[in-house]
């Protein structure tokens, strides 16, 4: 018996977790270890589920004691594998997702305490019942859980109005590489004691610890939303209606996204009886979303907002939804535009930022590149204008093979980050480095950069047992 | 020659960064050596004047090589002695003072480069000049530096609409105690490349590193705004009022300041001729403005609230200021009120903050627990409701020797910070630690806590040179 423990890792973790925590059977195991887009899929010696953050503790003490690695995991619904092993032998996934329970909800403060495993549409839903709106809003909010948004700093529409998942946290628990436990579930909106160790944990996409609770602001729900669909003659002409739009409507604006006219060809192509309430192409598309709550007249002032710029010429068509439902197929667009995509097979998928006022000139750029080494592709540039992020996509043709399709693919990521070097944007505006983007980052890391990051992993994560390959690659010699 | 250089670091200095940089004339090293409040005042070994970031990294290097320690010092109007050296002969003072540039202004990408010298006002107003804003205002801010600002996370009175100015901050050039330059000045909206390493010093107070330039969030320019001042029956009534303007109001809210009966009599003595816009003498005064910008009607939206909350019996009387002048007289008073305490002679001021919806229950026990210590003080609350941040002072007899009031001032500050404890809220919300809280800091930094912060000041400064007995009071054996 002995043997058999030392001989399975597996066999030792559930003698000293317990069955309950402990997955072993592989079938259950690879649920795990596939990643969202389904590109990847991996082993681990096992999964942990654990209950609390004391079985966490425990989880992370067992895994340390038999020289395994860990890989935290939420929701598994991330974009650049920061939650999936790559280690069938050395990895143990530890998977937050019984962790899911709402701990607190204090409308009168402003504020919630949450398990990271909660799912983010069941916080979001469970505040509305108190007219409360927690405002992180991603296509994955059926999914995702908070603690993986946390761990990935998440972005997603509403950041224009309400900044990413870091200015959403007020105060995190966290289980830290040697199982100690940092408790740090403050409410507090102001406290300035020292440095502010959870910044450290936000976007660090467990490779310092496991987020295992997340405190958060919420803001009053926002009852009023007005959402209307605009053609425009360029994306120039849209960078000028948001900047215009920021001023002339008190920066209530919750969404401004942007569209290319294919947009509404691969909804289309998506969802074939969506219907289309803007007749004519136009060069440029935004689908707009002012929000508030109180005595603001919010569809009255979207009206007001929308005849100035009408009457100027900067808006050339527009459509203002006047029922949730109209609003609804209007994001439809949006989503079905995702989904087109997605229904043409595999393509180039990216996640960049440049400074908004070089908005315009970065695509154009970029798809000049792109366009200009593979002739037979086609970009599809889209995304959250206001925070300078381009979802910057590359179209294979359809009836390519695999390997083509991948090798286009390829190159066409390789050509993108050349320009988004040239313009000083990041290679990741919010979905992370993970592992999929590690040679990417590491490749662009200034030396000082450098050395501090490992400065700090070494500090907190001595052993190198947290997420190991994730953002960092360190081995234990250097 | 070589003898005189070794006997005097001065020198030495002087003679590696040449006279320019290096102040040696005692009287001249006296001013930077002073605190605000004049409580304190010390020397250094020298004063550095860098004139850009190169300097600074040479002043770094050349401190290093002299086993001097560094205290970096920007505007000096800190409140809790971050920027005072307290060790003559082992200390230098490099200030910023003479890096005050503001290196570039984009309105269009609504961000602006600075230098960590510069005046906050001065980069205020420079903003206004092309219609935007950079909303952190504080009452120093015709004098502090925006280095200082961003080192101690600096809240201010537009805290609940914009946030810390952590909020505010979007890259950082950092000088690191090896004298490296971390460049980190972006004005990406999003980026999530790995762990973001500018969080770190936000807050530090110089103990990691020298912030040498900054880039900030700017908004647009708020040219509607409207000023109240009402009187309630209470300050849970306060609390009651906020919650429903935030709802009312549309999250357009730029200061909520409560103050007790005695701010008016207080702003008086201050302020003789200060005209008081209310008759009467409520319990609670809150002073609310809100503001904006294009389409919404600023003054309408306050009016039509005030009705509603006067209606309900929420708000007993209200002065709406119809003018500029008159908003002016306003805020007069809540700064009156501070010159009246000072005029009253030395009282312990303090900084502490409560979740929001405790901060009533929260005053009414500290200041009957000081009444109860000290029955002979007058408790003077006022603060920042939306964020849960009080100033409760403490005023001993005006005809008390120095002496008593002395011990009055600690034993007040002792019981406050019990009730503060038992509330789990923070001994310093905005002001930081420096060195006055160093000790009240340490003895209540949880285990976890305090080896993580530990780790990280040795992970990036080894030798303990930045700013040593801030915050942390560390040892070279330890």
């Amino acid at each position: 018996m002995a043997l058999d423990l030392e001989d399975s890792p597996a066999l030792s973790l559930a003698a000293s977790l317990g069955s309950d925590i402990v997955i072993r059977d592989e079938t259950e195991i690879a649920r795990y270890c596939r990643d969202w887009h389904g590109d990847v899929s991996s082993s681990a010696v096992a999964v942990l589920r654990p209950r609390s953050t004391q079985d966490v503790a425990a989880c992370v003490k067992a895994c340390r004691a038999l020289n395994l690695a860990i890989v935290p995991q939420g929701g598994n619904t991330g974009l650049v594998l920061g939650g999936t092993p790559d280690d069938p032998a050395h990895q143990v996934v530890i998977s937050l997702e019984r962790m899911n329970a709402i701990r607190n909800i204090d409308a009168d403060d402003f504020s919630a305490v949450v398990e990271a495993g909660c799912i983010l549409s069941e916080l979001k839903d469970a505040i509305a019942d108190k007219a409360m709106f927690f405002p992180l809003a991603l296509g994955a909010q059926g999914s995702c859980r908070i603690g993986g948004n946390v761990s990935t700093n998440a972005g997603g529409i509403n950041v224009l109005r309400y900044g990413m998942t870091r200015e959403l946290v007020l105060g995190l628990e966290v289980v830290l590489p040697d199982g100690s436990i940092l408790n740090g579930l403050s409410t507090l909106r102001k406290d300035n004691r020292g440095i502010d160790l959870k910044q450290l944990f936000i976007g660090a996409e467990g490779t310092l610890g496991i987020i295992t609770a997340v405190s958060v602001k919420l803001t009053p729900y926002p009852d009023q939303v007005a959402t209307a669909l605009l053609g425009l003659a360029s994306l120039e002409d849209a960078i000028t209606l948001y900047r215009r739009a920021r001023r002339d409507c008190c920066d209530l604006m919750s969404a401004f996204e942007f569209m290319p006219p294919l947009a509404l060809t691969l909804a289309r192509e998506a969802i074939p009886d969506l219907p289309l309430p803007m007749s004519g192409d136009y060069p440029a598309y935004v689908l707009m979303e002012i929000s508030g709550c109180g005595l603001v007249d919010i569809q009255d002032l979207m009206e007001r907002f929308l005849e100035g710029v009408m009457e100027d010429g900067l808006v050339l068509d527009g459509t203002l939804a006047s029922s949730q439902a109209q609003a609804k197929n209007l994001w439809l667009i949006r989503e079905g535009m995702n989904e087109g995509q997605a229904k043409r097979g595999a393509h180039m998928r990216s996640d960049v930022s440049v400074p908004l006022s070089q908005l315009p000139a970065f695509v154009r750029d970029a798809e000049d590149a792109i366009h200009a080494t593979l002739p037979d592709c086609i970009c599809v540039s889209y995304g959250h204008v206001g925070d300078g992020n381009v979802h910057l996509n590359c179209l294979p043709p359809s009836d390519l093979s695999a390997a083509d399709k991948a090798e286009r693919i390829y190159r066409s990521k390789t050509v993108l980050n050349e320009v988004v070097d040239q313009y000083a944007g990041s290679i990741s505006a919010e979905h992370g480095i993970g592992r999929l983007k590690q040679m990417d980052f590491d490749t662009r890391l200034p030396e000082v950069k450098r050395r501090l990051l490992t400065a700090i992993k070494r500090a907190i994560d001595p052993d190198l047992v947290m997420n190991p390959g994730c953002q960092l690659n360190l081995s234990a010699e250097s």
